[in-house]
């Protein structure tokens, strides 16, 4: 047996569910299921449930085991009544017990046996048609899923699922923007093995298109297209990011060349020497919001874009932007900036505008004359200006949050930061051991399985 | 009288050569072209004496005279001639005084009576045609001039010239890149008065066409065009660099408004206190060459090139030019810099190639892996990497010329270079007058002539 037929063989091993995991599950479910049945007929509307997601597809990996149920009601309701009847049905059904939280639409999220369930209002739809969301598509994929995934498979999926949250690729979500289980359920379909898949993968390049059916596909094109096969205009990668794709291919090249468990089990990494400012000459800039308790989804992609945001403020202001991390928990988000320098020289040099623009130039003249340190004077075609910067540190260039690119959320905690810098930040950030074992990884940045 | 007339007139009348230095140049030119006539007679040569240049039309400023005299040898004689019998009539018209120098053709220049005299051979061609030299061009521009001007617009010329030298764009050579007294003589034939050149080039915008006749111009274009009346094809005006160009538009608008004796007599500028590191965290950088002796054109041009080559250097490399001095004379040839800094942080962050181009990404990752600080790791789609940098100091970036785009003299002197900086700098520049005195220019930056 090869090296990577050991290591996948192990590993399958490992993230087989057990039995008894699996009857657990089962029996919860069937439970749960009746006390929708139940819930309906008190409501009085004929709602059917329909475990869905890993459970129902025997793709989950052993220890991970939750509930996706489906409250199905009957389409000629339509979607007005999923907050209102459907959401009631789960209220019951949960012993009421259930916390409502959002996805497209409503829901609710409860645990039972320390099993997470979550029971998701639905419309009940025929076939799989344009106008669906993702939540209505569900069943189709289940159905597709399961008529092509045999144990054999079942077990090369979960290979797979095992891989990508190891290599920090996994999830659809905000957070992560990688690769949902019915992405990793397609591809192992398509490729037949989780090895096949990794060959493949390392061999990718943009734009990819990856197609299950004869089918043209009819969507958009990216670096990444993983065609439905329930809906031939849908990519179902579509929340995969450039940079997902890119760690997926590199890993995939890297696990070819030095298989090794760390794909599957990533080290923790490390923390114990932060050598910001001393010994390398670089700068951490921390700011820490608190927002009110945003819907988990909302608070990433919030804060990933508010960081975005951060960066290219500092960046244009000059302060030389190595690196941009990011974390949000609860009602806590924390931008992190790794900065060249936190403070400006004194002066700057500005560009005005060219001397045939006469009016404009007039202007610049009129308003730097006197204050300018040097000039003006004419480079190329354009008056310049040697002129004091009004502001020189980074403190003062994240005072105000007027010309920086924010979030909603995070511009209407903005004025309530606190913000931290080099040893400062470090100590902040080891208030919350989520946190800065987040930040530690992003530190180091080098990923636990690359080795040379 | 307006204010700009009493300045026009009093300027007027101090640009106006006197009666005796008029005389005085006559005499000396009818001796020399007798003296050419004769050595003609020596060489056996039918050459003919032709006085060309600003006193041929009565254009050159008090105290500025000089003599351009040709000499005309027959057109079926070739070009070949003009190196030895051209050369060897000029010789002996100049009783062996005559020192030689390049242009497009060799000539020699010799003085007498304190005059400078350049006795130039060149052909005797009838009318202007496709193939000729701005040499071969000259009696035909003079023609043109003479056939236009009478002694009130002579008047308005000399006050172009002298605004064009106070404002710093007169003269096409190399170090400046300017206005030609052919070109200053065609704008106010075009305009017919000084204040009408001055009103219109404050209107100017690129592209800019001035034309003297209706014939279309047939040659390219660029941001100014002034046809030359004797060949529709020619761009008198070709050799004005843009920023030349922008800065005589923004010294008529300036002058329109704000009208003095700067624009034709500027200041000497005061350069006491140099503030480089201490109050501005500017820092200086000072290159001197000693080069074989060059001729002034090719002097400028060299350094010219090699000064832009070295800022794009230090600039990619981050340490942020300001701007960029340089000045030759004789065999001494100078750059200076003004940098933001002169130490880079001893990291810096590497962008590698793409993950899909494998081989690529191998080999930067075997390159890497190990001396990285942090890293490899994946950015968008690329790896990265940061590393200590081999170099951190400016001195140790201007050490090698390998990956500097150097002009040929410039290169061949570069190892022998001296390099200083801040006040190492400032006092090598202090032991030329005249390199000190144009430094101080590029210091203070600000036009003398600039007023609010």
């Amino acid at each position: 047996m090869s090296e990577i037929g050991e290591i996948l063989e192990r590993i399958k091993k490992e993230v087989t569910p057990s039995k008894e995991e699996v009857n657990k599950l089962s029996e919860i479910a069937e439970k749960v299921k009746k006390r929708v049945e139940e819930a309906s007929k008190i409501v009085g509307v004929e709602a059917e449930p329909l475990v869905v997601g890993s459970f129902a597809k025997g793709t989950f990996l052993k220890g991970e085991g939750d509930l996706d149920i489906f409250v199905l009601l009957p389409k000629h309701l339509g979607r007005g009544v999923l907050n209102t009847l459907g959401l009631k049905i789960a209220e019951i059904a949960s012993h009421g017990k259930g916390v409502k939280a959002y996805a497209e639409h409503p829901y609710l999220r409860f645990y039972e046996d320390g099993i997470k369930i979550d029971l998701v209002p639905a419309l009940k739809v025929e076939k799989p048609d344009e106008g669906l969301t993702a939540v209505d598509r569900t069943p189709f994929h289940l159905q597709f899923v399961n008529s092509k995934l045999d144990d054999t498979l079942r077990a090369e999926v979960r290979l797979l699922k095992k891989f990508m949250k190891g290599v920090g690729v996994y999830g659809a979500e905000a957070r992560t923007l990688g690769f949902s289980g019915y992405v990793c359920e397609l591809l192992t379909i398509k490729h037949r093995s989780f090895l096949k898949v990794v060959e493949e993968g390392a061999r990718w390049h943009p734009p990819t298109l990856v197609k299950l059916t004869q089918e043209e596909y009819k969507g958009e094109m990216s670096h990444l297209v993983v065609v439905d096969p329930t809906d031939s205009s849908r990519n179902a990668a579509a929340a995969v990011s450039r940079e997902s794709y890119a760690k997926f291919i590199a890993a995939c090249q890297s696990f070819l060349e030095r298989p090794s468990l760390e794909f599957f089990y990533p080290k923790e990494v490390e923390v114990s020497a932060f050598e910001y400012g001393e010994k390398h000459s670089r700068n951490l800039v921390l700011l820490v919001f608190e927002t009110s308790p945003l819907v988990e989804e909302v608070a990433w992609s919030e804060i990933r874009s508010s960081a975005k945001g951060l960066g290219e403020h500092l960046e244009k202001a000059g302060f030389g932007v190595l690196g941009v991390w990011f974390y949000a928990k609860d009602t806590h988000a924390y931008v992190a900036l790794e900065l060249t320098r936190i403070e400006l020289e004194p002066n700057e040099k500005r560009i005005g505008p060219p001397v045939y623009l006469r009016e404009h130039a007039k202007r610049f003249l009129q308003k730097n004359f006197k204050k300018a340190i040097r000039g003006p004077w004419i480079e190329g075609e354009k008056w310049v200006v040697e002129t004091k910067r009004k502001k020189t540190s980074v403190l003062e260039y994240l005072e105000n949050d007027s010309s920086i690119d924010l979030a909603p959320d995070i511009r209407r905690a903005y004025k309530s930061k606190r913000v931290f810098v080099n040893e400062h930040a470090i100590a902040e950030l080891k208030k919350s051991v989520e946190a800065f074992k987040e930040f530690a990884k992003f530190y180091h940045r080098r990923p636990t399985w690359l080795s040379f």
